[in-house]
């Protein structure tokens, strides 16, 4: 199984690509998407969706594993991250990809053990977990722990069918 | 020219297509897309995103009017809106259609003549303005008159270049 992982953003979107080999999470590639903060929300959604929607068509995920959103936060930055999000799944479900979220907790436990670890010991866990020879860039780690973090809910939902 | 206008929601999108012929507003089509309020976010979403792409590839419109988002919903409104808005907008601009936005208020006033027009007003305006022999239901109406309300800003930009 193939998975991308996602950390959306307005200004900076992380993605990472897994695959999952005999149940281990092997790398495939990552990168961040940074977009103009000046431009109008529209162009930079688009931008965001367009380039997902190439990493897409380049590596052919099976899944998608985004973050949940932080509920947090205030009204107008809800909107934002909701368009970019907005933009990406459907980018995601339109080649197919089936959609799978988690919460920020849930990504940080996943690959470091701790629910609120930092992004440096995030970046620095992904970087183990994947025998990266470079630490990737924070946001990148996030999508790439986001993938990660999939493979163990997709490890035990295989192991809960095998029981049934 | 040929105008989309979309009145953005989860569970109601309003969607209205017209044609502007010597200044004037003439229907072509219109319609509601309705979403199930228990699937997943991303599922409606999607399902929105596809159905306005059917409406672009059928009727080939070459802007879109969107109604701005209200800023005073809570953040969980704001974020589901957000998404909504998102999968339209990618969904138009990757059709190549320009993006304007207005505010309701603009909306109102330009079908109505009054910002804080209720929604029987608007869609009886709409009804008239368009000599429809049907008044159409509120969403729709919202949209069609997210497109009038452009025609409106687009005969004003094409005095003012007139004007240079």
């Amino acid at each position: 199984m193939r998975i991308l992982g996602v950390d959306p953003g307005t200004r900076y979107t992380g993605y990472g690509v897994i695959d999952v080999v005999s149940g281990k999470p092997t790398h495939v590639c990552h990168g961040v998407i940074s977009t103009q903060a000046k431009a109008d929300l529209w162009v930079r959604i688009h931008q965001i969706h367009k380039e997902i929607v190439n990493v897409v068509e380049e590596t052919s995920p099976d899944e998608l594993s985004i973050e949940k959103c932080f509920v947090s936060k205030n009204v107008s930055s809800a909107l934002k991250l909701g368009h970019t999000r907005g933009a990406i799944i459907v980018g995601c479900m339109s080649a197919g990809l089936k959609v799978h979220e988690y919460a920020p907790t849930e990504i940080k436990s996943a690959v470091t053990g701790y629910g609120r670890a930092d992004k440096d010991q995030v970046a620095q866990m992904v970087q183990a977990i994947l025998g990266l020879p470079k630490r990737p860039a924070s946001d990148a780690a996030d999508a790439l722990a986001a993938a990660i973090c999939h493979t163990h809910g997709y490890k035990m939902r295989q192991h809960l069918m095998r029981a049934r």
